[in-house]
C-alpha cells in the first residue's frame, strides 16, 4: 500500500525543518520498503492568511481529510496574527474536527542533550506523556458578566464527559501495558478542584479494574510537577487532562534538557480521520530564516507518524538515526552546543538511518 | 503590644515540626524584644475529627478570628479522612472565610540543599510565587448530569471576578515594585484557555499601567513550568491564578531542592482577618512518629508571620540563621544528609538566631 501524507510547513522555522523531515522520511522508507506519497499544502500560514483572510480554505477538510496522516510544521506568528486565530483556526481545528483526541509525547533523554537535572544519564528518563485533546479545560463554554463594572466577572467551564474521559484513559492504560514496566500515573487535583477532578479519579478507577497487569498511581498535578523534576525515573506512561497534560508535556521534555528536539502526535486511534504529527516547538520568529534551527523534532515527529501508521521498523530506525545524530556534536546544531545547521543536521540523521 | 497567635499544630509531623516553630519563634521574639502570647488549639486535626465528627467546632471563627495571625502546622492524614473533609474543613475554609486571598511562597535556593537542577548555587534561585487564593479553578459551581449512562458528563466553572483578579495583581505589582529587580511575570493561558485567562491577561495589562516602573512579562504555563527548570534565575515575582500559583508554588520549591523546607503564608493583607502561616509540606504519614520530619519548614514559615507582622528584624533573623544551620550538615535533618533530629534541627536555629 502507498501511504498519503498531506505536508503542511506552516510558519517560521516550520517551513525550515519540513524539508529536513521530509528527506529523513524519504531515507527511512526507502531502505524499509515502505510507499509513501507527499502532497503539499500552503495553508494554515500567515502567508495564507494575509491572502485570504482566512487561515485554511472552506474546504480544507475534503482536501487533507482522506490523507493517512498529516505531518505538520509550526503555525502561529504572535506579532503578526493573534494565537486564538491561527492556533484555533488550524491546529485545534484538526484536534477537534479530526477527533484527535489522543496528543501522545515521549520524554526521553537523548544522547548529547544535557540534561538541565543534575547527574541523570540517557536512559534514565524514558516515559510516554499521554493528554486528553478534545475537551476538559479548553471548553468554550463561558462568559462574561457585568462588563467594566466592580461587579465584573467571567466563568469558563470545564467540561469532562464519560466518552471524553474513558476513551484517553483506555488508550494510557494499553500504552502502560504494552511496556515493560506496565505502570500508569495519572494526574489529578481531586483535593482542590472538587468536581471534575475526582469524576476524572472516579473513571481512573473504572478503568484500571479492566488492566490488572498495570500498576497505578496519581498524584496532584501540584506534587507531580515536583515529582518530574525530582524523580523523573519514576514515570512510565502519564495520562492528564487537556490541561494538565498540556503542562507535563512541556515541563517533561524541558526535564529532558530542551523542548526543541520533542516530537508529538494528535491521534485519532480509530483511523476515522488522519492523526496530526508535529514537533513541540513553535514558529520561532526570533530565529526564523537563519537557517539554525533544529529539525530533529521535526524528524522525530516523522517517526513516531511511521509507527502510528504501523510501519514500525522504519520508525525506529529514525529514532535510532536521531540518538547516533545526537551523540556527535559535530552534527548538532548550535543550541545543543554543535555548528551544524538546519540541512547539515537534518542529512546526517538521512545518512544515519538503517 | 503584644501579639496574640492561634497555634494549630494539625496532624502527623505538623505536630512534631511545631514546637520547633516556636522555640525559633522564641527565641527571635527574645532578641528583637517582640512579645507574643501563644494559645494553643486542638481543633483542625485527625483526633478532634474522631471525637466530634468535623474538623473544627462551631465557633472556629470566635476562637481564633481575634487573633493577630495563625500559625498552622499541617492537616490531612487521606488514609483516615478525606481530603475533602480535612483540608475543606480546615485549611480551605481559612482563605475563604478569613480572605486570605494571597499565598505567598518564596522559592530559593539555600546552602546545604542541593538542587535537582545542574550548576545551580545559593544566590541563582530566589523569587517568590504570589497565587491567587480564594477563586479561579477552585470554584465549588458546577456539576454531573446523566449519571451511569454513556451520556454522563461533569463541568466546573473557573470562576474570575474582577475584584478577586484585582486585588492579586495589585498585592503582585507592589511585591515586585519593592524589590530589587522589578520584575513581574504573569502566568496564563489565554492561548488555550479562550474565555477566563484572556481576562486575565487583561487586567495584568490594565494593573501594569499603574505600576509604570515595574517590568513585566507573561508565559503560558506549559513553558512557564519549563523555565523553572530550564531558566529559574529569569524569575523575581511570580503570579498566577488559584490552579497555576498552586502548581507554581510546588514545582519552584521542587526546583530549589525540596518542597520539604518551603513556607507559605495564607494571607489577608488588609489585616481585616488573621493570616495563616504554614510549612508547604503536608502531615507525611509516612514518616510521622518518628521525631525525624524537618522542621525548617514550619520555622521559615513563623519568619514569614514575623515579617507579615511588622516585625522584620526578628524575621530576618530567622532565615539567616536557617540558612545558618543549613550550611552545616551535622545539624540537617536525615532528608537532606544530616543526622540530626527534629529537635536538634529546631534548638540549632533556636540557637543561631541573633
Ligand atoms: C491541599 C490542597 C487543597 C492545597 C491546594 O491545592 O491549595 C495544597 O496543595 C496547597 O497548595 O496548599
Ligand atoms: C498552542 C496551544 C494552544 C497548544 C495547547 O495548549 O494545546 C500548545 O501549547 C500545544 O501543546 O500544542
Amino acid at each position: 500500500k502507498q501511504y498519503r501524507i498531506a505536508v503542511i510547513p506552516g510558519d517560521g522555522i516550520g517551513k525550515e525543518v519540513m524539508p529536513e523531515g521530509l528527506r529523513v522520511l524519504e531515507a527511512a522508507a526507502k531502505k524499509h520498503d515502505v510507499s509513501v506519497h507527499f502532497d503539499h499544502f500552503d495553508f494554515s500560514s500567515y502567508d495564507y492568511y494575509e491572502k485570504h483572510g482566512q487561515m485554511m480554505p472552506d474546504d480544507w477538510k475534503e482536501k487533507i481529510g482522506k490523507h493517512d496522516a498529516i505531518y505538520f510544521g509550526a503555525v502561529g506568528w504572535p506579532a503578526k496574527i493573534p494565537d486564538h486565530v491561527s492556533l484555533w483556526g488550524s491546529l485545534i481545528k484538526f484536534r477537534r474536527e479530526f477527533d484527535q483526541y489522543v496528543n501522545l509525547r515521549p520524554v526521553r533523554l537523548m544522547p548529547g542533550v544535557p540534561s538541565p537535572l543534575a547527574g541523570r544519564k540517557p536512559g534514565d528518563i524514558d516515559f510516554w506523556v499521554v493528554r486528553e485533546n478534545t475537551e476538559g479545560e479548553y471548553s468554550s463554554v463561558g462568559g462574561r458578566m457585568f462588563p467594566d463594572t466592580d461587579r465584573e466577572f467571567v466563568t469558563q467551564q470545564t467540561v469532562m464527559t464519560r466518552t471524553g474521559v474513558d476513551r484517553i484513559l483506555k488508550f494510557a492504560f494499553e500504552l502502560a501495558q504494552s511496556r515493560p514496566k506496565k505502570h500508569l500515573t495519572s494526574a489529578t487535583k481531586s483535593n482542590g478542584i472538587s468536581i471534575t477532578m475526582p469524576y476524572w479519579d472516579e473513571r481512573v478507577e473504572a478503568m484500571a479494574k479492566k488492566f490488572p497487569g498495570v500498576k497505578w498511581d496519581k498524584y496532584h498535578i501540584d506534587i507531580l510537577t515536583a515529582n518530574f523534576v525530582l524523580h523523573p525515573d519514576w514515570f512510565d506512561v502519564v495520562v492528564g487532562s487537556n490541561l494538565f497534560g498540556d503542562i507535563l508535556s512541556d515541563l517533561g521534555p524541558a526535564c529532558t534538557g530542551t523542548i526543541g528536539i520533542a516530537p508529538s502526535g494528535n491521534i485519532n486511534p480509530e483511523g476515522d480521520f488522519p492523526s496530526v504529527f508535529e514537533p513541540v516547538h513553535g514558529s520561532a520568529p526570533d530565529i526564523a530564516g537563519q537557517g539554525i534551527a533544529n529539525p530533529i523534532g521535526m524528524i522525530w515527529s516523522g517517526a513516531m507518524m511511521f509507527e502510528h501508521l504501523g510501519e514500525k521498523e522504519a520508525g525506529k530506525s529514525i529514532v535510532d538515526a536521531i540518538e547516533r545524530t545526537l551523540a556527535e556534536r559535530t552534527l548538532r546544531t548550535k543550541d545543543l552546543g554543535g555548528n551544524a545547521d538546519t540541512t547539515a543536521c537534518g542529512k546526517a540523521v538521512a545518512d544515519m538511518v538503517d
